[in-house]
């Protein structure tokens, strides 16, 4: 994981060109219908597997300065990312979305 | 805390009087509409709070053997608990409603 | 994981004999010169990994009542198990190191 | 807790005479005898707050790219800051100390 914060990725909204051209490499995210938000759900085996890759999440998103908007029941996290400050998606989505992407491979 | 586990406690659905007489203690939190779940938002300083108090009530949940339906963005926590073997609610739900209030109460 | 609480495991300190019988499971472990503790180095890729580990140990051995002895510098986490009650080794610590390792082999 | 990641910091060692400024407002943390850290026990209630603040600890350590060497059994948690590139006590570890006692505070 890289130590260097995430404070400095632009917020500006990507446009539809860069976000097409980004999302091929996260598959297992889907595009919200309005184009602003991609969504994932993860599954564990349990809740404790869960539990742990929501705090190691955590603090990768709080070096990330970029907060996920995400539920919990039991094995599953369902994870939302949008870039308020954006009104839509920003790298800083995409940067995260493919941090927790590699956590969960790791989980 | 009470180190006890919370395996024993019966999952028997709460009649309406039964769960009428225990909600005054739970003042924090709403009953849905169909009676078969209480929710409440917690509300913390920043992200860090609020995920310290997700954990400590991760590792609660997990004892009682009762989990949350939950949801978090920055520093809000939306807490549904329901039983679904009991197609309702439970005194496990009370239960872990008292814990994550006396949680809350010390963040 | 097993959803069982582990608070009816005895506490009884095991004999060297029970001992002996039971640490060839656990080979990673390293049974301390008095023969009243176990210890073991857990080696993670960076802080963020240690980190998820703790917190997945932490709700399991809540969940367990019974709590290890443990350090973390950046990526590691040393832990010590010993039963207070029994003056030494007993099941608990046993049962307490397997789920360490469970929970360490899919980090 | 400042959104400011702590990356930009100086590392470099405080001078005698920079560490007897600074040390008056931590007066919780103790000075090693070689001067080259600084060490504080923090007591909770019971393991579940222990652990609940080194979560939120673990993740303003992560922010701020500085690690504590930590302990924990039970409800205390024994922390020890130094910084190895500077061969001592840095800025760092001053600003690592004040967060933790923020954190503790609200405990």
């Amino acid at each position: 994981m890289p130590a260097k914060a995430g404070d400095d990725r632009p917020v500006e909204r990507l446009s539809p060109r860069q976000r097409d051209a980004l999302l091929p490499g996260l598959e297992a995210w889907t595009l919200a219908d309005d184009g602003a938000a991609i969504a994932r759900r993860f599954v564990f085996g349990d809740f404790v597997a869960a539990f742990g890759f929501m705090t190691r999440a955590a603090i990768v998103a709080e070096r990330m300065n970029h907060h996920p908007e995400w539920a919990n029941v039991y094995n599953r996290v369902d994870v939302r990312l949008t870039t308020h400050d954006a009104d839509g998606l920003s790298m800083r989505d995409i940067a995260l979305a493919r941090a927790l992407d590699a956590l969960a491979a790791s989980a």
